[in-house]
């Protein structure tokens, strides 16, 4: 009776403590019924804190980008948070970290769950780390329970995901040669990256699980929106990770002297790229949805206070969960800047750039799965869409995958200014687990 | 007889030849009743011609930056030019070259005229060189005839006019210790610079003219503006020179993932920029004048296609003959700004930047001699402020100043598609010519 067996090792939580005695998972779901298995805000805020020193900023944030020192010496704290989960750990040629807990039935694929440790730039504590905490909170409640899962259960770092999703893409074998050569933050390659951490990118492709090597996969993960937050909701059903579309418009006026230019003679770029960036803005809060449209990046030529600008290059990003809606957005949005050039005497040229992603929805089994959990465990939801891509994307296209948002305070994130209550982080940690149990049962 | 000693050593021109035999300027402006002196087309042009191998750049435009190579070899070009028009030339402490012709009365201050040979990068052929080229042409033409002046004449190539005026200022006497440490387009300070030409940082003040020591100075130039190519007119009268104010205005937004922050949520400083930058082109047109405001450098942070700008500076530029008009238009921009930044939940804070400049009215009776001198020779006139800085406004400060302008093909300037026509170059220098004769009767 493995679970008895551990049963002493553990210090007993009051909210656990039904459970311990019980071995197997329909034993535990019956017993939760009138008392779950919660995660402990304490204990994973503990968890978070401990994360936080490793490439800790002066604003409270962290530089932990992908391969640096500090995401090493971080990736070895959680390795040993997951030792004492009795998590078995190892890690993939990618540098994904797999902390693997066996099931009673040994035909069973795995069920996966996890995010990631590595930040952008100057990001927060929040970003990834949730997830990976509450991850491992899930296998800690099940190791102090003593329960046995029929699947065996794996517990997922994703290496490099915001430098590119790189581990995940690894993982369903889409990490190409080109991509182990990219400079990385850390001033490594990825490649050379992936090795810092243990991986062996010339055997990137054992990293590979094949469609149906994996039982399903979740993600906990911070909002980084302000929609739960200003709904006073706990719990978003994420019904998918919104596709991503990139152009660069390059507006070409006439640069001229911008004292010797009579006002009613001008074609400057700037005006008409003006007219442009409100239109973008106009036509997405015009259309029903939850779509968005940016422009984030804008240059202009030459670019002097003296010169009336001849020549504007800006990006912009449209986002939807459906495809369709977001070519109809880009072709309303460039019906329009022909309308601008015609007013403005400019001219205006699209070029789509290649850096798109697809929408890649979550399975909606393991959407009803989240939902029915979080309801049973008393939390409010919402379906929602994933704005930010996510390493669940490219899981999406190997097995059913599932995403559990909590909120994020101010809808904030990639800032030292993140933030995620506790009691926010132990609601997404016990609706994994409820999840992953009920996965198990099917 | 000097005009007859001279008059065999150069080649006869029939507009010209009337004028050749006489050595006194009443004869020569009671001769031109009937047939005026006349610059020759040909000549200038071959001049432009001659000038634009220094520096010349694969567009057909230059780049002769001020203190360059190519400025060096482009000035020693000038100076024999200079000799050949029976100029002695000189290069003052501030590198301004002087060539000298002396007048019949020795208590006489001299008629200073010319312009500039520096370019800016990517430059045209036309700035500058044809207020030098006019310059030259007007004092070979009195050496061609024989005219003695009663004042002395002077052809004056001000040095490092792109980079801030900077002979002028010196012989303004306001280059100061400050101004020659600055490093210009040429990699050399404006000190280094100066002793490259063959001028004396150390001893700066001696270039300095004061109040009172030159009689008059005038200035030929091409319009950098489309006016009178608009109006199909010769000659532009100049009322003066534009005041310029500068200012620096900070939109403050809030910076936030593109994708997971909702449209109707956002503070989009780029999206208030863009407002404020449509306002700043309808405030100045609205209102009737000659002012102009532009908006020439943007830049948007964090500036990445992935993130709503939180933070954006721009530059604001007015200009205009009337400082109250100058202080109108940013009051209305301003305000207007208040209601961007309400309207769109940014916060909106004006700089003041010093690089400001005053208005600089040119002498009334400067005007009406080039109107005078432009209406007898046949021509067509406008009067109208001048949009760009021109070192006349620095002169204007010691002395009474005239500005002659003719067409510039489309309005274009500091580039490689500036033209103008050698029909309009020689017009300007014969009414620079005409004009000189006039201030020397007075």
């Amino acid at each position: 009776m493995r679970g008895t067996a551990r049963q002493a090792s553990v210090a007993l939580r009051s909210v656990a403590a039904i459970a311990i005695a019980l071995s197997t998972v329909g034993q535990v779901i019956a017993a939760q019924e009138s008392a779950p298995l919660r995660a402990d805000p304490h204990r994973i805020l503990a968890h978070i804190e401990g994360l936080s020193r490793f490439g800790r900023n002066a604003e409270g944030g962290v530089d932990r980008v992908a391969y640096s020192e500090a995401d090493i010496q971080g990736r070895e704290y959680v390795k040993e948070l997951m030792r004492e989960a009795g998590l078995a750990v190892v890690t993939d040629t990618a540098g994904n970290i797999i902390g693997r807990r066996e099931g009673s039935d040994p035909g069973l694929a795995p069920i996966l769950f996890g995010s990631h440790i590595d930040s952008v730039p100057g990001g927060g504590n929040y970003d990834g780390d949730v997830g990976v905490m509450g991850a491992i909170e899930a296998a800690q409640l099940l190791h102090e329970a003593g329960v046995v899962t029929r699947h065996p259960l794996e517990v997922v770092v994703f290496a490099d995901e915001e430098g590119g999703l790189n581990g995940s893409r690894a993982m369903v074998g889409d990490l190409t040669p080109e991509a182990l050569q990219v400079v990385s933050h850390s001033g490594l390659t990825v490649g050379e990256g992936i090795r810092a951490l243990g991986g062996d990118p010339e055997s990137i492709e054992e990293a590979r699980r094949p469609p149906g090597a994996i039982r399903a996969f979740l993600e906990l993960h911070i909002e980084q929106g302000g929609t739960l937050g200003d709904k006073s909701l706990d719990i978003g059903v994420v019904e998918g990770i919104v596709g991503i579309s990139w152009w660069e418009v390059t507006i070409e006026g006439m640069a001229n002297h911008a004292g010797t230019t009579p006002m009613a003679g001008r074609k400057d770029a700037l005006v008409a790229a003006s007219h442009l960036i409100i239109g973008v803005s106009r036509i997405a809060l015009e259309r029903p949805g939850r779509h968005v449209a940016t422009v984030g990046r804008i240059s202009a030529d030459p670019g002097a206070p003296n010169v009336i600008p001849g020549k504007v290059v800006m990006s912009l990003e449209v986002r939807d969960l459906d495809s369709r809606t977001i070519q109809e957005l880009f072709t309303a949005i460039a019906a329009y800047s022909g309308e601008v050039a015609n007013k403005t005497g400019t001219r205006m040229s699209w070029r789509k750039l290649a850096t798109a992603s697809t929408p890649a929805p979550t399975d909606e089994g393991m959407r009803d799965l989240i939902e029915a959990s979080a309801k049973e465990l008393g939390l409010t939801t919402l379906r929602m869409p994933s704005g930010a891509g996510h390493d669940a994307q490219d899981l999406a296209r190997i097995t059913p995958t599932g995403m559990i948002f909590v909120p994020s305070r101010g809808g904030i994130s990639h800032s030292p200014k993140e933030y995620t209550s506790p009691e926010d982080m132990a609601n997404g940690a016990s609706v994994l687990l409820r999840t992953i149990l009920k996965i198990d049962l099917q």
